[in-house]
């Protein structure tokens, strides 16, 4: 069955209107008819089954038939931050990541960030990545639509910490904490943080700031990840032992 | 430090030689000098401390200082088999899978398979992917290079399945068993082999007759993941459990 995104807004008294480029999508991609059922999500972790009741040229009415409990949410949430990377691999990591099961991603500006993105052009991208979260949430069939923060730093992502339960640092520099006893003895962790260095990792300092601001720097064993690897990989193994992936 | 892959017949009485691309990377791109240190990995798992001896036009001599013991090698050797999908994706996998620690990739040719490749170009990619593998062996510091097999199907793959301990199939349509629970009852499995379908899926005959061979369909939790983050995701869920990965 087809699935789509609306507004919370646009749900109102059990009829969901269908608005934007899903209308041709509907009616001229999949040629969908009166009648034919499409599952609806709200955004927010709520789906409903429908059926579609009256077509027009802006939207395209659909009666909810039925709602569902809703399980395709982890119950950790991750909030992924991310040293903002060469090229177009932070259009992988925002696709991927969201398909794995992320909360929101948070792009940063580090000492060793190569990209210079002005503000207008942060904006941009953020638009663009968020249009990459929205599909791969369609197609991964989520509950809801991960957020693409604005371009932030290491100073601001501070701030957040005490809104977290583990903030960690996968570094190649560390030696004795693994991720895996990190994760062990944190099982009840609700709200996690992964910070990721950008191609040239994190520097020392940069390392010291996050930590005496509490975060944990952890290993991920003895193989070098690339940036745009390492958060994939710690992602799956977060929401491996503490969340619903596999 | 440095690292560079040698064939294990060019190291002999403690002198290592270095041949092709790399003497042009050493001595115009790093400008390396008589005396410095450069780390060899064998591709076979063994790994040395060396000094830079003798430079001519086709070759760098170095000669052995310390035989390290390797630990960039897991003890659980996975197999990914992976439906042949579209376009560059098959570029990303082998890449992120030997950064995170498969043993070897094998591509097959499924039902669903949309990709046409004739027995020259099915060659001609095989060693642009083992290409692409050996790069970013050495990029993670690997201490051995991954193998890309030539392109097969599920047949031929069945017919090696006694040679694993445990054959897994993500499917999107198993509904009881989870990957976790699977990897709980065999946590002393030392050799895995990873069978993943492509973009559209293996078709339930398929999933079926794997099944027969004796593989175990799992499911990876709620979320739908595309073809391209089946293999990396599940490679990683396994390599944290069963291996050195976090």
């Amino acid at each position: 069955m087809h699935h789509f995104f609306v507004q919370s807004t646009d749900i109102n008294d059990g009829i969901v209107i269908i608005r934007g480029d899903d209308v041709t999508h509907i009616t001229r991609s999949l040629r969908l008819d009166i009648d034919d059922e499409i599952s609806v999500s709200d955004g927010e972790g709520q789906k409903y089954l429908t059926k579609l009741i009256e077509f027009s040229k802006d939207f395209v009415k659909a009666k909810i038939i039925k709602e569902f409990e809703v399980q395709a949410e982890p119950r950790v949430k991750v909030t992924l931050v991310q040293g903002l990377p060469k090229g177009k691999k932070m259009d992988m990591i925002v696709q991927k990541c969201t398909e794995i099961g992320m909360e929101d991603i948070i792009p940063i500006d580090t000492k060793r960030t190569i990209v210079n993105l002005n503000e207008k052009k942060a904006k941009q991208r953020q638009e663009r990545w968020q249009k990459i979260v929205e599909e791969a949430a369609k197609q991964s069939k989520r509950g809801k639509i991960p957020s693409v923060r604005e371009l932030s730093d290491l100073n601001q992502v501070i701030t957040d910490f005490d809104r977290y339960d583990l903030v960690l640092v996968p570094w190649e520099d560390e030696e004795s904490r693994g991720l895996k006893e990190t994760l062990s003895s944190n099982l009840d962790a609700q709200k996690i943080m992964i910070i990721i260095g950008p191609e040239g990792g994190f520097s020392s300092k940069e390392v010291e700031q996050l930590k005496t601001a509490g975060a944990k720097s952890v290993t991920l064993g003895p193989r070098i990840l690339r940036t745009e690897t390492a958060g994939i990989a710690t992602l799956s193994m977060v929401l491996y032992e503490l969340g619903d992936l596999g």
